[in-house]
C-alpha cells in the first residue's frame, strides 16, 4: 500500500464500454485517476471510486503528466487533443500521452507530431480484446511510438492488458491491429463461405470443421470461433450470434484499413470485397450481431 | 513376404506426377500393379518394377477388382470410365474403384451411378499434399461412398497416404477437398494482403507475422506457409516462390469450387474473387509459381 | 392464306412462359405446329389452336423437320435432345433444329455434334427480351451455327422477333447472349451504387442521372431502365421492381457465364462478384424482383 | 476590347497540364491574370502573356477577388486555402474562390466553412475532360455551392468550358464527378471482361461490340470508347493505350470514391473492386496507359 501511496496520478478521457473498465483496473492498481468524459454521468462512477473529474480534456492535462485516452474514432482523438480545450492547450513538458483509440493511424501521426511540438510524448496503443477482456484487465496493446518510452507506457498498459507488444514508430501499433483485424475479416468471410458450400454439397458441419482444421484451411475463426451454430460452444455462433465483437465495429476497423490501404496505395482486393460485404451486412439488419454471423448472412435461403 | 505374396493385383490408371510415386508405395506395400496411362513411357518405368502394363483402362478393369484412378481433370475421368475402352467396359462385379483424382463432386457422383449399374463400387479420395507428400507416403486422402467399403478402401489409401478420412457418401470427398482449398486460397490472399499493408505502414515483417499469430489473424498461411520472403524458413517465399502448390493448381480448384458453387446456388463472395485473382496471376506470368506468391503479384509496385 | 396452306409443320418443344407465346406466334403465321411439353397441360391450349400434340420430343422429331426448343437449362436441354425419347431418337437427315434455350455454350456446341452426327443441322438462338416481347413478336435473337442455315432459321425466327443477328459458328449466339447480360448485371450494379453514393453525398437522384447520361458513366442502365424510384417512368424502379428481368434469371445467367468464363480460363472479376451479389440477393428475398432491385438490396440502411 | 478593359482580375492557383491551358483561355477571354504555382517556371510563360506573378497564395487573395484553384489533392487544397501563406490569410470579404480540383467532397466542405467565416464564398467546380478540352475550352464543370453565386462562377467557367453544370450545395460537384468516374470504371472494366470472354467463346469482336451497343449492355465504354483494339478507331485502345485518362488518375478517383463511400458508410462492392484492380495496373506497369488498358491487362494470356 505505501507503494500505491507514491504513484502519480493518471489522466484518463473516455469512459465508455472499453475505458470504464481500463479504468477501473488502474484505480485497482493504486493509480489516482483524473478522469474526463463527455458524458458527465459516466464520470459519477468515477467520482465514487474516488477519481477526480475534470472538465476538460486541457484540465486533465493541467493535473495528469501521464494521460490515457480511449475514444471511439479518429475526428473525437482530433478533437480532445488538438480541440479548443484539448489536452494540447494545458499539457506539460515530458508528459506521456497514451491514445488506446482505434484510429486512422494516419491520425495518430499527425497528434503524435503536435504533441511532439509540445515537448511532450505521443504513443498509440489499441487494443485486442472486448469488454470482458478489458474487465478482466487481460487486453493486448499494440503500440507504437519512441522505444526508450516504451517502459514508461508498459507500467501502465499492464495494469489493463496481460499482453503489451511494442510495435514501432508511432503508427504502428494501429497498423498492426488494422491489419490483423482486416485478415480476420477476411478468414471469417472465408470459413462461413467453405463451411456453408460444404454442408451444400453434404457434408457434416462438424466433420468439415475437423477437417479444415487439421488442413491447410485451418484459421482462428475455423478452429477457435467457427461461425456455424452447432459446431462449437461456447462461442457468439452457438448463442444466436450474441456478444462477441459487432458487425459495426468490424465495418470500422475495415473502414480504417481500407483508407490506409488508399492513402499507401496498397492492393487489398479481399479486404476492400470485406469492407464491402460488412457494409451490406450492416445495411440488412445484422449491425448489433457478432461479425460471425456473416455465415448467416450467406445462408438464410431456407427461410424465404 | 508371404503376406505380400496372397495380394490380389491392384490397378492404377493415371501415372503422372502424383500417381507415379503414389503407384510405386502400392509396390513397395507388395501389391502387384496393374498399369496404365495414355502416355506409354509413363509406364515403362513400371514394367521395369514388375508391374503388368496394360493398353487400355477396360484391360486393367479385367485384371484387377481393386482400381486406383489420378487423373488431371473431369474430361479425363469421364473418358477412363465410360469411353470406349473405358472401365465400365470390362469392369467385374464387385470391383472397387477409387478415383483420387481432383474434380467436380457433380461429376464424382454421375461416375458412381455408372458405376454402380455394372454392380461395382466407387469412391472419390482426392488428396492434399503435393509431390514431396506422394513420394513420403503421408499424404491426406479424403474419402466419399458407401460407409460399409470405406476399410477395403483405407487398407490400399494407407500404402499411400498416413491419413485416411471418411467424409460421407459419393462426392464428399471431393467437396471438403474443394472447400479446404478454397478457404486456403481465401487466407494466402488475405494474408499477403495484411502484410503487404503492414509494411506499408511501416511494421517489420517478421513481427506482424508474429503478432498476426498470436493474434485472431492467425492461419495456415501466416503460421505455416508465410508468403512473405525472409519471415519463414523452408517456405516457397524462401526460395523465390519455387515448387510447392502451383498457381494454375490452385486456380483450377478454385474453378472447381466456382462450379460447385454456381451449381447448388452457393454465394462465395471472396471465394469467386480469390478464383478470379489466381486466374489473373495466370494471366500474368505467376502460372508455375507457387500459390504464394500473391504476395508478390500484389506488391512488385517498386520495381517500376 | 394459300400461301399458308403450303407451309410445312414446325415442332415446337417447351410451352413455358416464353415458348407459349413464341408457339402461338409462328401458329398466327400460319405455320402448322407439332407441339410438345414435359407438362401435358401446357399443351392443352395448343391443341385448341389445331395444332398437333405429340408424347415426346422423339414423336416431334418424327413428324417435323424443322423443331424450335426453348428450355430452362442445359440438363433439360440434353435430355430433349439426347435423352430416351430425345429428339435424336428419330430425327430425320436435313433436319433443323434451333435451340433457343439461354444453356452453356459448350452444351450447345457438343449438342451440335451429336445432331451433326445424324445427318441434321443444329443452331443455337438464344433471345434477348422478356415475356412481352415473346407476345408481341419483336424478341431478339442471336444466332449461332453453319452460316448457309441462317436464311432457313430466319424464315422461322422472324415470326417471333424483329431482329435476328448472325453470330458465328455455333455457341457463338450463347455467348453474345452471356456476355450482354454479363455487362448488363455490372453496369446495372454500378449504376445503383453510383446514384446511392451520390444521393448520400447530398445529390438530387434525377440531376445525377442527367449528369450520368450526358457523361462518360451513361449506360442502358442509367438512362432507359434506371433502378432508382422516382427517376424514370415505366420502369420497374416505378412499380416495386415487379416485372421486367427477375433477379433469379440474371443469377442463372450470370453463373453461366462463370461457368465459361472458368472453362476458357478468362478473368472477369467483375462479372465474377456480380454472379455474387445476385446470388445473396436470391438468399435475401429478392429472388422474384427485377434485377434493378440491388439498388434497394444495396441501400434500405434508413428502414432499420 | 474596352470590354475586356473592364475587367477585374482574377486569380489563378495552381498551372500544371490542366490548369496552364485553363488559365490562359481566362487571357483570352480578357481577364487579368493574378497568377500563382509552386513551382515559379510554371509561371514564367503567364508572365510574357501580361500575367502577374504572385509569391503566395495569400498574395493573390490579395490582389483578386475571384480566384480559381487547379490542385492534384486534397493536402495541396488544404494547404493553399488554409497554409501559413494560404488564401485564407489575406482574402477580401465578398470574394469568390472557385476550386476545380478533384478531392473529397468531404474537404471542400471543410474549406467552404472556413472560407465563410472569412466572409468569402466557396464553390467546388472539378472538371470532365482531360487536358484536349483544356486546350479547346470545351469542358465539363460540375458547380456545388450556394445558388445565388453560381451565375457570377458561370461566367468565369465558362471561358473555360462548354458545358457548367449547378448540382447542389458545397460538396456536390465533387460527388457528382467521383459517382460518374466510379460508374466509368465499372462499366470499362465490365466492357472489357464481356468483350474479352465473347472473344475466347469464338464471337468477332466488332461483331460482338455490335451486338451489346444495340442490347441492353450498351454503354460509353462499349459504344464510344471501345477498349479492344481494332474496334474502334481514334481511342487510346487503337493507339496501344496512349493519350486518354491515365490508369493513375482513374485510380485517384475511385480512392476517392472508396473514401467518400467509407465516410457515408454506403456499400460499393463493384466500385470498391474497381479501385483494387486499377490499384493492381498500377503496380504491374499500367500507371500511365489509358484507363482502357484494363482489357490489355486481363487479356495477355497469349504472350506468355
Amino acid at each position: 500500500m505505501r507503494a500505491m501511496a507514491s504513484k502519480t496520478p493518471v489522466g484518463f478521457i473516455g469512459l465508455g464500454n472499453m475505458g470504464n473498465p481500463m479504468a477501473k483496473n488502474l484505480v485497482k492498481h493504486g493509480y489516482p485517476v483524473i478522469a474526463y468524459d463527455v458524458f458527465p454521468e459516466a464520470c459519477k462512477e468515477f467520482q465514487d471510486l474516488g477519481a477526480q473529474v475534470t472538465d476538460s480534456p486541457a484540465d486533465v492535462a493541467e493535473r495528469a503528466d501521464r494521460i490515457i485516452t480511449m475514444l471511439p474514432s479518429s475526428p473525437n482523438a482530433i478533437e480532445v487533443y488538438t480541440g479548443a480545450n484539448g489536452i494540447l492547450k494545458k499539457v506539460k513538458k515530458g508528459s506521456l500521452l497514451i491514445d488506446s483509440s482505434t484510429i486512422d493511424p494516419a491520425v495518430s501521426k499527425e497528434l503524435a507530431k503536435a504533441v511532439e511540438k509540445m515537448g511532450a510524448v505521443f504513443m498509440d496503443a489499441p487494443v485486442s480484446g472486448g469488454v470482458g477482456a478489458a474487465r478482466a484487465g487481460n487486453l493486448t496493446f499494440m503500440v507504437g511510438g519512441v522505444e526508450q518510452e516504451f517502459d514508461a507506457a508498459k507500467e501502465l498498459l499492464t495494469c489493463m492488458g496481460s499482453n503489451v507488444v511494442y510495435c514501432g514508430e508511432v503508427g504502428t501499433g494501429q497498423a498492426a491491429k488494422i491489419c490483423n483485424n482486416m485478415l480476420l475479416a477476411i478468414s471469417m468471410i472465408g470459413t462461413a463461405e467453405a463451411m456453408n458450400l460444404g454442408i451444400r454439397l453434404g457434408l457434416d458441419p462438424k466433420l468439415l470443421a475437423k477437417i479444415l482444421n487439421m488442413s491447410s484451411g485451418r484459421c482462428w475463426s475455423s478452429d477457435t470461433y467457427n461461425p456455424v451454430p452447432g459446431v462449437m460452444e461456447g462461442v457468439p455462433s452457438a448463442n444466436n450470434y450474441q456478444g462477441g465483437f459487432g458487425t459495426t465495429l468490424m465495418a470500422k476497423d475495415l473502414g480504417l484499413a481500407q483508407i490506409s490501404a488508399t492513402n499507401t496505395k496498397t492492393p487489398v482486393p479481399l479486404g476492400s470485397q470485406a469492407h464491402q460485404i460488412y457494409r451490406m451486412m450492416c445495411a440488412k439488419g445484422y449491425a448489433l450481431k457478432d461479425f460471425s454471423a456473416v455465415f448467416q448472412f450467406l445462408r438464410e435461403e431456407e427461410n424465404l
